[in-house]
């Protein structure tokens, strides 16, 4: 049976050799006889197995010696929470009488307004600055902010972003030179190690991260590009692995115990039992990563797979049938979102999709839709597939 | 290849018949021809699959409809900062006239210490009191304590134990009128829905579970009896879902959201993206439990089990060369553990074992000695195979 392909937004299409590989190692890892999931998350294989996957991140994205890779649990929405403790805790050390820091947050989509959300329960909404906001009077995530439209306080707890959001389909460019770049050099410089923090889940290992090294922390669920829910990927720069006991007795409030990002480096990822099956496929798709050229291997396909996708939508008829959502500029390489014009044509669009086999191309229920996500897994070939279909779609 | 016999803590053994099943699973959840790592977790299918495997628990364990059966992440540990949260914000919202309430800890073991030590943090010291402790003298944990050692203080937040000790092979008796049964009839009689949280991980689906409906919460991490690691269970009575927005607002610390219980409720355990694979496989589990017979079946089968090895370390001359670590009363069923007496002889029980491919007895490191672990998926047989061993060891 050919499988379907896959164009879900997360979880999401996995590469068919290493799922076949993994079904492998559920019953035997790596020559011990004992399955993956079985095996001991101290022993010397799976321990090995760890350090070579945080080994096969920092190579492809050239992560400096002054950052660790971490691993951990609860997602995306576990480190809307975790972001907040860790960063309280870092700034009551730095700033003992600086007792209630403002947090800044940067606004262009569903998961970006989400976290900012997280802040306000956690620290009250006053001290939730919104120091950049992609709406147009308020209303959806079409763009990235131009870079005159940010206002980050000086001496803010946390800055953050969403690299690209994948429900709204907006994603900042990596051209340092384009209006939809993220404002590095707005950024204050009082502070000489700034606490920025960017959300890549939905875009991690698909092309290399500008300016890495001047991020506080980079966090990604692996769902996406790399593997299976369940597993969260931090790379945190060495001057945010604070004691958070020590800030809590000076005043800030307690981490949890499993959020507190020096007590996970401090156990190398191992303070208590990770997600193994979704760290072990992750590992296997990051080795088949680096051996297909790594994340500049995937750049330049995800870009061209982007190009042809958003290049179909404008292509001479098809211009009167489908709408993007996203203003030029801001659109995301990772999860193209567009509405099909015409009664009934969006439902048409998806049920003639399906009888070729293509899948998960309703966008998120909160905006309605065409999602087409087109992820690492995603090959050209079937991304020329559905072009092919939307160029013939009337 | 026959497989070793993996007598690990956790992550341990799993049925080689779901890990086949799993394994075709990966490239095909439920003949969609998308595997179930990669199908959204808000597709009918999975959402059925979470449903089914929550009917499979509450057949099992009889666990009443006033209680509700939840699925999120982040094992024990997790656990350990969430109860504290959920319980104060209960609290608070059912006593918002008692600040700073006491949270009652029966300590049996590493991990309820460990529970307790994060309380401290979270609380601070002074409000934690210590309801039971199993140490002699202060000393290393090798007993329950007797009925009349517990003192629960009249109005606490909460109120925990752990039923097995995994690393001390501590567990508590499910007859009554042992001694070392949990002092039910000793809980202060003040409030009507006592806070009785236990933490079931390494025993959970090993036997029924008595006095379920007594409980606030029961909660286990799946990488013992059920599957693999990154799926944690929750079994938490309706009363506990409690608004912890409302309740912070009343002045209790907020919850991060992904520890509220009443979100991970509300939206039937997909607030995020759960730990597919792993609540995956533990379905398989649960089902060809079910079909083997229930946690009845394992009742009888995990006692036997138990009684054998017990035995044999007692028999004739074992009684010179075996010392269970544990009083007679309180051992535990799922995790033996004992020192093996005479110089290098530790190490010489060990390797005469791998060489019979029996793995990962070596106790934890920090109490040494020899750990037994004999959760469900440890045959008969395979444990008449350890039982020969101990016999014919000299």
């Amino acid at each position: 049976m050919t499988r379907p392909i896959n164009f879900g937004a997360g979880p999401s299409a996995l590469p068919e050799s290493v799922l076949k590989e993994a079904a492998n190692g559920l019953l035997d890892f790596e020559g011990t006889g004992i399955g993956i999931a079985e095996i001991s998350h101290r022993s010397k294989q799976f321990t090995a197995f760890v350090k070579k996957t945080e080994t096969l991140i920092r190579t492809q994205l050239n992560v400096p010696s002054t950052h660790e890779i971490l691993f951990t649990q609860g997602g995306g929405t576990g480190q809307f929470s975790a972001v907040v403790y860790n960063f309280l805790a870092r700034h009551r050390l730095l700033h003992p009488d600086d007792g209630e820091p403002v947090l800044d947050y940067v606004v262009t989509g569903s998961w970006s307004k989400k976290a900012s959300e997280e802040a306000r329960r956690l620290v009250g909404g006053s001290r939730v600055h919104i120091a950049g906001d992609g709406r147009r009077e308020g209303k959806t995530f079409t763009r990235i902010p131009g870079h005159s439209e940010y206002s980050f306080s000086p001496n803010a707890a946390l800055i953050y972003y969403c690299e690209n959001e994948t429900v709204d389909g907006v994603q900042f460019s990596h051209d340092p030179s384009a209006p939809a770049s993220f404002p590095f050099d707005r950024l204050p410089t009082t502070a000489a190690l700034l606490p920025l923090v960017a959300d890549y889940s939905s875009s991690f290992m698909s092309r290399p991260i500008p300016r890495l090294a001047d991020h506080a922390l980079i966090f990604a669920g692996a769902q996406k590009n790399i593997g299976p829910a369940g597993l969260t990927i931090l790379i945190v720069r060495q001057d945010c692995l604070v004691d958070v006991d020590a800030a809590a007795a000076l005043g800030a409030p307690p981490v949890p115990i499993s959020m507190a990002y020096n007590v996970i480096a401090d156990a190398a990822s191992l303070y208590n039992t990770p997600s193994v099956l979704a760290l072990y496929i992750s590992g296997l798709v990051l080795d088949r990563s680096l051996n297909l050229g790594g994340v500049q291997y995937y750049e330049q396909l995800n870009r061209r797979k982007a190009d042809k996708v958003y290049a179909a939508l404008r292509d001479g008829e098809a211009r009167a049938i489908f709408r993007p959502k996203v203003e030029h500029g801001s659109r995301s390489w990772m999860n193209v979102v567009f509405d099909v014009l015409g009664d009934g044509a969006e439902a048409r669009f998806i049920a003639g999709a399906e009888q070729l086999n293509m899948k998960a191309l309703k966008g998120h229920r909160s905006v309605g839709g065409i999602r087409v996500s087109l992820y690492n897994a995603i090959t050209e070939e079937q991304t020329d597939r559905l072009v092919a279909y939307i160029r013939q779609f009337t």
